[in-house]
């Protein structure tokens, strides 16, 4: 269960401060996810070349990695950043965009986290599954693999890498293991809308910056999703209005509406 | 003609089915096409590593590629994607953006045209027209040539390479060399919004992944985009609000709606 | 004082002979500069690679470098593009995008400036005290720093490169080093959206292109900034819904409407 008032004093704390959140993420997303996380009130900055990931990654609060346009140059700057994160105690979620879609995206997934140890894993059902070799052929980015029955996968994943693993779907699942949480809100229509995603694990990265608790954290940023998503279906049922519509909502929602609609 | 029971059972089988579209896009277009992919009820992945090349083709359904912002590195990508797509009888489109304003544009898709034989090539007048050697300078991607003056071009084209090709204007031109079709459903706002030509070679791509008659498939890919256009424009006549609204009647409108509103 | 009868020309020339605009710009940035630069009447071109870049740029009519996700491999595209635009009276814009956050940064912008001599760098507060080695540390790229505070770095910076420099902010400051301007206009809300800045800096490049003198077309531009979002605030106080407003805005608005709500 999430605690109404921590889950209102992240979010203070988040719009109070600001908090700059480095991402290196794919092409499709970075407009939307960046302006999520300004919409909600952080700083996200993106960059990816290995030039400048010490400096960046020193700079930031918070880093998120996103395998979802990944390539050769890009798994450079990846792996310094991830280094440079783990080093500092600087927090840090990957999203394992398409894991079990291609060898190469399953591998360079599992390296980073096996080297340098995220505070969070976040991914849909297939792809959190295909992390722990369970190979489950993934239809992409998207899956209809049912999410309870990569429970299982999420707890032996968080377990062996003594972390944190997300599982987005209906119902959001949360562990580390010996904690659960899941989240109940969310909208049908999110999965209809690319980096949808992605942002969450920019929000995860977001909450990891002003949250020691890495559990929390990615608790707190998946019933922001969560209930950002559910409040704007409530007057937007089709993708292209729904989008400008969520933004508005992580911008105009106070902490305690978000504390008021939380469903768990 | 399109035959409309054959454009309703293609728009059928694609929110049935959810065929998974490989775009190796632009970076202009890249979310803008995943959504509007997504809103129609096709399964976009965005992927170009030639790390993963062969297994995310093997895995598409169709295979969409679009010369928008190319690069050495990309060029790699391409060229593996649609080797692999030609010798595994996938379904290809491309879409030369650019071509005519730059050799490397010209000769990047020409070479993948001549080597891999696309089902489908899908640009503007110009870009058309700067692949028959018929060099006509291009103002960058939008072209202001009059689409009648490039059939003659497009039908070479279709021709020498044993494909349909489509040139998309204020009437949408398809030709395969033998038979020919035009819709003339559109809006003029259409092309004061960035990728929505690419888009539309993507929307190709989709209809490829479930209709075997390449010809007939970018006929009906180019009806959906044209007649969604029109349909927006009736409400929305500023680029901007224009968006949203697109995305969300892809995302709404029925075969029938769709069958109905065919203008050719 | 912006003379509103040569804002008013400048808007209109642009309208009449929507001219092509080679941008090199972010990922983050490059849907929306391009439906910006769409909807205000130009024509964009997104193109990075070095094997085309003396072409593109000799075929646009002005040139756009912004530095905000680079690497190595775009660093050679920018440089040809650099050096072909001032080779050939090109006229160019830097956004030196998170100068102060990595030296790499600083280094790529400071190198670009001094070599290639753009008519005008663009850029926020900090970032702009970044390039005068006055380092103060960019926190990412959206400041608090005062634009007043940064003002004395712009006049340093114009007269040391003989260059005019922009810097963004409540007010944004214009100064050629002899010269100076400021522009009241615009709205609290947009630092709040991404790609806002970069935005900018391509609507510099917009009317470089058609308006030999750089300090007034760097006016001019920030002003049709300041004055959309000024204009869209009116009704949209909220980053979503603000972004497709501001296109349609840019879109609709004459030059007569431009002129009247200038604010100086």
């Amino acid at each position: 269960m999430i605690d109404k008032k921590k889950f209102e004093e992240d979010i203070k704390k988040i719009r109070k401060t600001n908090p700059l959140i480095h991402n290196i993420t794919n092409y499709v997303a970075m407009n939307f996810s960046a302006n999520a996380l300004l919409a909600f009130g952080a700083s996200p900055i993106m960059a990816h070349s290995p030039m400048e990931m010490e400096e960046i990654v020193t700079l930031s609060s918070a880093l998120v990695i996103n395998i979802g346009t990944l390539d050769e140059n890009w798994i450079k700057g990846m792996v310094i950043a991830a280094k440079t994160a783990h080093q500092n105690q600087k927090p840090w979620v990957i999203d394992p965009v398409g894991a079990g879609a291609s060898t190469y995206r399953t591998q360079t997934a599992l390296h980073l986290i096996q080297e340098y140890h995220p505070n969070v894993i976040r991914g849909n059902a297939s792809e959190i599954m295909a992390l722990t070799n369970n190979r489950v052929q993934s239809k992409g980015v998207d899956s209809s693999i049912n999410v309870e029955k990569a429970q299982n996968a999420a707890d032996w994943l968080a377990k062996e890498h003594h972390t944190t693993v997300v599982i987005s779907g209906e119902t959001d699942y949360i562990t580390n293991g010996q904690q659960r949480e899941f989240i109940q809100n969310g909208s049908p229509i999110m999965p209809k809308i690319t980096a949808m995603g992605c942002t969450a694990s920019s929000m995860v990265g977001t909450f990891l910056s002003i949250n020691e608790n890495s559990f929390m954290a990615a608790a707190h940023a998946m019933a922001i999703m969560g209930i950002t998503g559910e409040t704007t279906a409530e007057k937007y049922q089709s993708p292209g209005s729904f989008v400008p519509a969520f933004l508005d909502n992580l911008y105009q929602m106070t902490d305690t509406e978000y504390s008021n609609k939380l469903r768990q």
